[in-house]
């Protein structure tokens, strides 16, 4: 075996073979942090040298604010470039501002163009006009032409790399034209032949262009089903359609067709699992991932929803006030008030769960809406019932008064329905409204559930028991 | 051009070039619904011919179960293996019954086998069996030794059709075996290099092969750093590793570090989105999108998170039981208790999504939790401040009575602080007892803020007032 720089420098970092496991340990971070405060930086220097990038940046998120810092100078001119995509945004602001201007410029230089972008596209305008001068000018029109794209767009997540032949070509002359080019993207999954106007016409999995044989032409084997994507189209638009057909990569296409870039499905991986998040988080009232900002950040951004339940909550107190003189009357009806509320609420919040998520993955369409609500209700009435005989069997116990019992037990049927049918009528509302659902839904049909479920369990109190 | 049949069928049959929406509409599942209908077969067949196996899927989970059994028996021996891959669990179930034993070992066997298996493991036992016996004898034992890997393990995902190569071979006797190869899997992304134990040394991604010359040697250019997968590792771990390190394709190794499979990005799309969605899902209680299960099924599905949640509210109740006295005096508080328990509830629940997910994404690891929790209680402290200002006020105010004011206030505060630091310490706690804190965290934390705030604002009130 040869010895090559590239083999044999990768084989003694780290061993070739699995078990091992994988990511940052508390013990590495606790070792680091200790190397940092005892000024050996020379061992730090050895805990990170076999660390992948994304380790690297998990690191530094693990660290205090100061040994972050101190990191970053210990490794120097070794800092890698590719740490900065994999950090989270708060930490890679601190990290930015540490390393200033001109050594981002350089940093961001080394990038592909889209993941470049990704971070450039984050900073503020002076930062990115000062980095802007410092770069080639090239490159500083690559960047200057994606924040022209819509945020969010094809036109940011592409990479402007990507490998184009001919259709006239053969397999031996496209792998002789790779053999000797020098300027190809690292890594890329599928060739794309264009015509003469720059239009692909089909995709080459490399996998068929390794077993095809050096005289068949391009055209006889390439796809030609390649799916373009349009600059402007959502990245959510975009995941999906990664995801329905399995792509591992699709190119990019301006308004006349031309080819522009190409997207790749590690990109898509990262977009699938904040867009699946981020409607995690807005169920619960949370705009973001929050863990690495600042306190006061965080407090500011979860303020507005707590206000718009604080409304709501002051809402719900309208309607229970409304029965003041009733409950006086009947105490047991405060004690099983929220009995009623939050059994209708948890059932809505069930429906509007899976109703979030089908929207978000185009399960749930115009053609399958109605099957899906009246399923919903069918569901509510169901667990309705059973559970309006079972809280109506312990409220007629608990204060020994069957006409409770069946008072509390009509108002939990007909609050459950109606959280089967809010749960799933608001937040297809709100999408055709151009609302996202994830973060307005659960909101109104909380207030819905607590409105409904007081107003009907102390108003037929009122009209039974006095 | 020279016309083959493969460039030019497909370049009939869909328009090369981009802006073409994708997907099903609904417009499409009407037409073929109705051609259904009125036996219109060739027109049906015109629908669907140009049609990616998973829009087929699509358009079968819109349609009714008739004519989603029509479409099937439409298709015939069109119906393409991979479809089945594509669809929902229940709607799978209901075409695979129709298809029948024979059938489905005849489909299972043109996949390759991790969709194979993928598709097998959900079969009754009963019906597993019967298309073994149907299945050639190879195919049967990929089946059977899959089911002895754990559910969600990294054997079940991987697919045994690896591109492997001797590490003595040089790169123009890798392309000249793969141009003579008849057996390899469809697509591929790297190749793997194996020593003579069959252990997986060394990594070439395609790209990289196809830009190297001939006489190069493969352990010249691959990369050693392979991340290999152990057989029993979990599929969330599995996902957490490509997307940490951004593979393509990864190893599976045995016991003995021999590589038996690969696993593809493809199939690690999905698990990410279904870790994410998993997580928002049983967050509000329902284990799984149940969005074609059967009415009843739904309904039993997610009965037992209901009843757990009323006996927490019954628990809640016992809690104002205890103070029932003071309310009689006092009704405002019967009026105004929903509040303290609704805000405290909500805070909390917006630190547990934002536990969660770091939990899921090991963002939030043992080294980074003390400062995680110790943030949470003072964000609920500072939250928690503003609102009982604002809370204070409105109940002032509204029973014109600074007392009730202030005891709401100081209710406020101390359960929003709870609320943060039991939206971290539970799911925390759970995560480390083995627990999946997305199902149980939310159950706890609930009752937790309805507990603490109607005992504190009914307690301070008891104390005060009376």
């Amino acid at each position: 075996m040869p010895e090559t720089p590239h083999g044999a420098n990768a084989a003694t970092s780290r061993p070739p073979e699995g078990e091992e496991s994988f990511g940052v340990s508390m013990d590495l971070v606790d070792a680091v942090a200790s190397a940092i405060e005892d000024g050996r930086h020379a061992d730090v220097e050895v805990q990170v040298a076999s660390l992948h990038a994304a380790d690297i940046a998990d690191l530094l998120e693990s660290l205090s604010d100061e040994n972050r810092l101190a990191l970053v100078d210990i490794l120097g001119s070794r800092f890698d470039a590719e740490i900065l995509t994999h950090l989270a945004a708060p930490v890679r602001e601190d990290v930015i501002d540490h390393l200033g201007p001109e050594r981002l410029a350089h940093l961001l230089s080394e990038l592909d163009s889209d993941d470049a972008v990704e971070v450039f596209e984050d900073l503020d305008e002076e930062f990115q006009h000062r980095i802007l001068t410092a770069l080639p000018q090239a490159y500083r029109q690559i960047l200057q032409q994606s924040l022209t794209y819509p945020e969010d767009s094809a036109g940011r997540l592409m990479q402007r790399e990507v490998v184009v032949v001919p259709s006239a070509w053969t397999i031996g002359e496209t792998i002789d034209y790779m053999r000797a080019a020098e300027d190809l993207p690292d890594d890329f999954y599928d060739l794309y032949v264009v015509n003469p106007k720059h239009r692909p016409i089909g995709k080459i999995p490399l996998s068929r262009a390794l077993r095809t044989r050096r005289p068949v032409r391009l055209t006889e084997i390439m796809e030609t089903d390649i799916k373009a994507i349009p600059l402007t189209m959502d990245q959510e638009e975009v995941a999906h359609m990664f995801r329905q057909y399995g792509l591992v990569s699709a190119p990019v296409v301006d308004e006349a067709g031309r080819l522009v870039g190409v997207i790749t499905v590690d990109d898509i991986v990262h977009i699938i699992e904040e867009e699946a998040e981020e409607d995690a988080l807005k169920l619960s009232g949370v705009s973001e991932g929050d863990l690495y900002s600042a306190t006061l950040d965080t407090t500011r951004a979860r303020f507005p929803w707590l206000l718009v339940n604080l409304v709501t909550a002051i809402v719900a107190s309208l309607v229970i006030g409304l029965f003041e003189a009733t409950i006086q009357q009947v105490v047991a009806l405060a004690v099983l008030m929220p009995i009623v509320a939050s059994m209708g609420g948890n059932a809505g919040t069930q429906t509007l769960a899976v109703a979030v998520r089908a929207l978000a993955t185009r399960d749930l369409t115009p053609a399958t809406a109605l099957r899906f609500i009246g399923k919903e209700v069918l569901v509510g009435a169901a667990n309705g019932i059973l559970f309006a005989v079972l809280t109506g069997l312990v409220a007629a116990l608990w204060f020994d008064n069957p006409l409770i019992g069946a008072i509390i037990g009509a108002a939990m049927i007909f609050n459950m329905i109606v959280a089967g049918l809010c749960g799933t009528l608001i937040p297809i509302t709100l999408e055709r409204l151009g609302i996202d659902p994830a973060i307005a839904s659960s909101v109104f049909l909380t207030t819905v559930t607590d409105v409904v479920g007081f107003f009907t369990f102390l108003g037929l109190a009122s009209l039974v028991l006095l």
